[in-house]
């Protein structure tokens, strides 16, 4: 066992703050690592303050994870101490459904093990990366090519995998027309890494103040959603729609954009119910409306690889952890741009606070 | 031009009664088909009554159309005079788009025109199958490989082809888990055709009385689906399920039945929108929501073929066309097993009254 400084939210109401705990020693095929940043997810904050009603307290939220070896198992063959390593939205899955055969350990039929709040999904509670080391079983460790830039590394364990796994799952490629709506934390990656996979990117904002912005990201256009006339000129014509935003909406507007045959997917649960979409729009050209869950392990190595080969990583701004709170509150009034990303070698600083 | 004797409606409040109107004559590239039989769609009925609101009057319902060609032009290459006939929901369409070239005219980026109510895409007005013949281009016509029963073939031309292009589209196979939701018109065409298709059919109905009829046509399970405990034992078991049911319903209870990256097909659209579905739901499985509308005519032609082979035809009630008002009203009471076709003989008994 090792005793372990985080941040955690001993309940709803209550701000983050230093809180001490064990994590396991290192087993035959555990790789430890101490963990130099920690991007900042919209789930930690739904977590920490119990938003989705599942949450078990303390909680220690962060699963955008990057950070250095620090000891090996004895049966860990793709690790040593010293490397580079990443770990996302999962530490464990049961390895025996056929989604884990098929390599797509988020959608285990008996529930993935998450990095943060486990026991949502069974076995006992896990802390997530709002700390200064983790314990994963080597099977949830990711390797990071990434050479330099590594706090902008860091979100593509949740944000990067999130948008890259349905724009592979529906096989976009070079000359497509594809839509992202919304550009945050999910969206700013989907428009990078669209682009990147040689796709012809339309970024859909309420904002225009975003047009430059989603320019220089790599948009090929942008497209002001509740301009009427704007959305118009793009009905029927593109090959995929990656839909980011959680806030209610009007899907009808982005699915009359579809060719047919073409998928819109959602990657954002909202809090309430989006207006019911027309069964019209679907059936008239055949349309799909489908979700997507972040990835499996080796299309998340994939996509890191896929980042690293293309020099895609996130925008972001560097935190100390003291500033957590602060920070949840800004992401909030979607005050970032893009992601919040915490320096772990700020939790130094609460060495004797806790 | 020949003088045809049909059944129109004359404005949304009038009862369908006998009228006389023309036909073109028959081009180089035309069919002209006495019709044996129409079938009754729903369609008929929400146009007859403008209740989608795009009405031209008078209104000619019909595009299940069975018959005997009469005359054909010089161009025309597979058909004769004597040849069986079909004619389903379309008449013409673009030939030049996208869809069309690959044979998916249903979705003509111009717009097919309609075998009645054309004018929705373009073109004249056109009258359907409630009378005595019709003249169509070589394309639209389908060879009918049934010898017996054509009476019970004539639905196969929308609620077969609705049916059958769904189940194909998503590659339904042998041993396959299907659901069909709904038993009326559609689904009982969709439990004969999934079952032919070697699919293991669950048939979901709100009406306990459908069970035995739902075995009878090639269901392997029935769910009465208001029971929460007959439908909690199969989630996350179907590989696709293809839903009939145009009244608004809570999609969700089916959509968490289905399989990781399953999909649900809609064919119904609704008057007024469904539930709102979860999107929880699509991205925990990344399942999908879909619609479809009736087939291509080289799909249509399959399924024709395929029903010959596998002797598969619709359930019928033989109705004259004089009863066409009284058959809408029991319509309206799913009072049918499992679709009024016409006897277009019976209008003979017109011939001196219009």
């Amino acid at each position: 066992m090792t005793t372990i400084l985080g941040y955690a939210a001993q309940d709803s109401s209550k701000p983050l703050a230093p809180y001490r705990f064990q994590r396991r020693a290192v087993g035959a095929n555990d790789v430890q690592i101490d963990i130099l940043y920690c991007g900042v997810c919209h789930s930690d904050l739904h977590t920490a303050r119990n938003e989705w009603k599942n949450t078990l307290y303390p909680s220690v939220p962060g699963h955008e994870i990057v950070g250095k070896v620090t000891a090996v198992g004895s049966d860990v063959t793709g690790f040593k101490v010293g490397d580079l390593a990443g770990v996302g939205c999962m530490v464990d899955s049961c390895q025996s459904c056929p989604s884990c055969s098929e390599g797509l350990e988020q959608y285990c039929e008996n529930g993935f093990t998450g990095t943060y709040n486990g026991p949502l999904f069974g076995g006992e509670n896990t802390f997530g990366g709002y700390s200064d080391a983790i314990v994963v079983d080597q099977k949830f460790v990711l390797r990071i090519r990434h050479t330099d830039n590594l706090a902008a590394v860091a979100p593509l364990l949740c944000a990067g995998i999130t948008t890259y796994s349905p724009l592979r799952q529906w096989n976009v490629k070079p000359g497509d027309k594809v839509g992202i709506v919304g550009l945050g934390g999910l969206g700013h990656m989907g428009v990078k890494i669209a682009a990147a996979m040689g796709a012809h990117v339309v970024l859909f904002t309420t904002s225009p103040n975003k047009r430059e912005d989603a320019l220089r990201l790599g948009a090929a256009e942008v497209v002001v959603s509740k301009n009427a006339d704007e959305m118009a000129a793009h009905v029927n014509s593109f090959d995929f729609i990656l839909n980011t935003v959680a806030a209610p909406h009007n899907l009808d507007a982005f699915l009359g954009l579809l060719k047919r045959d073409a998928t819109m997917t959602l990657v954002g649960v909202p809090d309430s119910a989006h207006p019911s979409p027309e069964v019209f729009g679907l059936i008239f050209k055949r349309r799909r409306l489908a979700g997507s869950l972040i990835g499996g392990i080796a299309e998340t190595q994939e996509m890191l690889d896929f980042c690293a080969e293309h020099n895609i990583v996130s925008d972001i701004e560097l935190i100390d952890i003291q500033n957590i709170n602060e920070a949840y509150e800004r992401m909030l009034k979607s005050d970032v741009k893009y992601r919040f990303v915490i320096d772990m070698a700020s939790l130094a600083k609460d060495q004797d606070a806790a």
